[in-house]
């Protein structure tokens, strides 16, 4: 990348189209640290992690039977499923599964969830062109880059007006992702870029319905089609994205150019991306986390507890209060029941956020021993759980970030615990186990064979 | 549609979504007056006729190359050819081909090109449920007025803002066609302009690209897959417009709700569709127009022609002012040879545009006798030509609205030589007549088996 690239377009704009293409194009394979090369594993094995979790869900149904009403080809696999379709659907489907749980990754920046689009590109495309696993590393590296550098340029205003960021980026790292996985030269890649900068897809006002998690999905299918008409030698202009009536100052009122282009190169967004420990909102996450920690360093079984008095920030109460829970997904708005299952399970995964599981006699019983109260001095990241056991011993801890925060990362082994509850219900432990194992060795795959062999049922 | 549909949801907004899905559903088969009809064949066939002209074109086989990479099935025609692929691609190629030589309709309100995205979304889920003309004459009408009232609605702002606005309205009105096609409930016809909502397509940074006409494919793709993922239970929200993260609030700074619903059911957009008679800018339509009066008028022959003289408006000269053009695109940037055509052909269509027309010597020399002035007391949509004969005569006219204006428009029988010059030269004039008959005829169709035998080669 030379200085020349960013040379100034129109008004104050750098040439970012043709920037971030030759970039794309011109980084070498894992020409980063190994610990962004780690993020990548991580990334990945946690999204798959959710794709497959999720693939029985009624939202991935519907979307699979209206794609079904195409009778598409059988070039690539639904995660978690027995259909094959083709790699644009393929990318499409895997894209709303992997949103489905609202479990996948966050940039927290700029609270994009950048696997969805990129990863879902990009896995279909692999599929279809027997790419090895290092490709695909590289281009969801080079992928997330791109739709997370976009996000940086122009959070908070676009997300502030009404966009869903995951969406309304996530075209552009797909793009940018299949057009490396492609070999696509720098003149293609600008067009794949543009090509792919008309279709923004995403509107908060979905959130609590099917179309939001395939916002992610229709993203990973325009990025992944745009590559292919640019391969195909369809044009758009190289300034799709700075022009003054391009992306950028279409759809966002701020638009800092230098968050896209700082760094470039150097710095990789991947590395800042977070995974979700618990399948509910971050809010509670802290009270869980102090439950969990506490149930860990004792060995503490249920019966063993008399009582939780929890001190919370406001907004918890807020969001979620909620004592009686009748539903799983009224249990992710209860940190009573949230914590009750932190306690006697150790996760707070989907499985416990069943119908089933809110209602299980013993579950209810601990609940109902939780004690929660707003504390001023509470940060929103922490919480204080002080549990009194019933031989009288008190053990308390505050938990300043909770796990899964940038400060306080998952580590490996808790990120295949996640993996292991969202997969195993689906493809059974054997699978689950033998995918943990591809996906922690991906770079040396020299194809993605192993990987749908245990991918689907 | 009862006053309460559009009862206040929030802040000053009506229940858009809920209103427009209401009237689409109820309302009747052919509930309006002839005129209204008329529009719609009008509006057909012109589409068709576009769509099948440029069938041929580099862009169309780009496009159908990226599709032919997923390996579709066979469902569905693609206009003007012999490939057939499945009905979300039909759509999106159709709709493709109907907008590459910028000559198809225009709604002057809002400058949408309406019946790309919603003909190219119907025609293609017509074609597999075998429907009727009548069916999808209905659906053409229905949906060409729900985006263009959603048009109406945003536009100017929208439109200033960056948007390519046939791409970003259009998807809405090629969902609400797909869904009344489909027989869709209330209900459902509200899930699918939710879905749609969230697919806006289309940015003007990308005029003079190939990204241009896939702007409105991409829109009747996303609205017919909006379509089909609401009638298998996919869900959205049921404010996406009017809610104040939705739709219209997050894509345009004005919202003028009213636009949208007043005279719902009563006034119907398409009878303000307007057609192209000459494939080039509408600034130099005017001189063209007279150059064809005067020639009809007169029976003028070419070697009659001793000179021309033309006062134009300002912006003529400035945007066409191309005196040698050198290629057939060039050829679209002057006063000179369009006039020149006109004066020869008696048209000014994609044929009059080709490489080997600009170079063709008795054009050229045509050309070279037509001389043309900026006259200030000329109007935009005026000009004044004086031809002087060979013979001493001065032939003179002033255009005060050119033909295709809402003014003027172009009348039937024009309008069937515009499809002949857009449809001759691909199917040969027998199917370009059997053609025609089937679509001025297309209310009484009771399936459109005619339509696609005369279609396509």
């Amino acid at each position: 990348m030379t200085v020349n690239t960013f040379a100034k377009a129109c008004t104050d704009a750098p040439l970012l189209t043709q920037g971030l293409a030759e970039f794309v194009v011109s980084h070498p394979s894992q020409g980063w640290d190994a610990d962004v090369d780690h993020a990548a594993h991580r990334t990945f094995i946690n999204w798959l992690g959710c794709a497959i979790g999720a693939s029985g869900h009624p939202t991935l149904a519907a979307a699979l039977a209206a794609v079904a009403d195409l009778e598409p080809s059988s070039q690539a696999s639904v995660l978690g499923r027995m259909e094959r379709v083709d790699i644009a659907s393929a990318a499409f489907l895997n894209g709303i599964s992997s949103h489905t749980f609202d479990f996948d990754d966050t940039h927290l920046k700029t609270i994009i969830h950048p696997a969805g689009p990129v990863a879902s590109a990009i896995l279909a495309l692999a599929e279809k062109q027997r790419s090895s696993g290092r490709d695909l590393l590289d281009s969801l590296v080079l992928g997330v880059d791109v739709s997370c550098r976009i996000g940086n340029m122009i959070y908070p205003d676009h997300y502030d007006r009404g966009w869903h960021i995951t969406g309304t980026t996530g075209m552009l790292g797909a793009a940018a992702g299949c057009a490396r996985l492609l070999n696509l030269d720098v003149a293609h890649t600008v067009m794949a870029l543009g090509i792919a900068a008309s279709q923004p897809v995403g509107l908060r006002e979905q959130f609590g319905t099917m179309t939001k998690p395939m916002h992610p999905g229709a993203a990973a299918r325009a990025g992944l089609m745009s590559a292919l008409l640019a391969a195909h030698g369809f044009t758009a202009s190289p300034h799709a994205i700075e022009a003054p009536r391009g992306y950028a100052q279409t759809i966002s009122t701020k638009v800092d150019w230098n968050e896209a282009t700082d760094e470039l190169g150097k710095r990789f967004e991947i590395s800042f991306n977070t995974f979700k420990p618990f399948a509910c909102g971050i809010v509670i996450h802290p009270s869980i986390d102090g439950c969990v920690r506490l149930r860990n360093a004792h060995g503490l079984q249920p019966d063993q507890i008399a009582k939780v008095d929890l001190k919370v920030h406001g907004l918890v109460l807020e969001l979620t209060g909620k004592k009686t829970p009748r539903t799983g997904l009224e249990g992710k708005f209860s940190v009573y029941h949230s914590c009750a299952v932190g306690l006697m399970f150790g996760a707070a995964g989907e499985s416990e956020y069943s119908d089933a599981m809110v209602k299980r006699p013993d579950v209810m019983a601990l609940r109902d021993r939780i004690h929660a109260v707003v504390d001023n001095s509470i940060a929103e990241s922490a919480a204080d759980v002080l549990i009194t056991c019933t031989d009288g011993r008190k053990l308390h801890v505050l938990v300043e970030h909770a796990i899964g925060s940038t400060e306080n990362p998952m580590t490996d082994a808790q990120l295949d615990a996640k993996f292991n509850g969202l997969v195993e219900p689906v493809l059974g432990s054997t699978k689950a186990a033998s995918l943990r194992d591809v996906c922690w060795n991906l770079s040396e795959q020299p194809n993605l064979v192993a990987l749908f062999r245990a991918g689907c049922p």
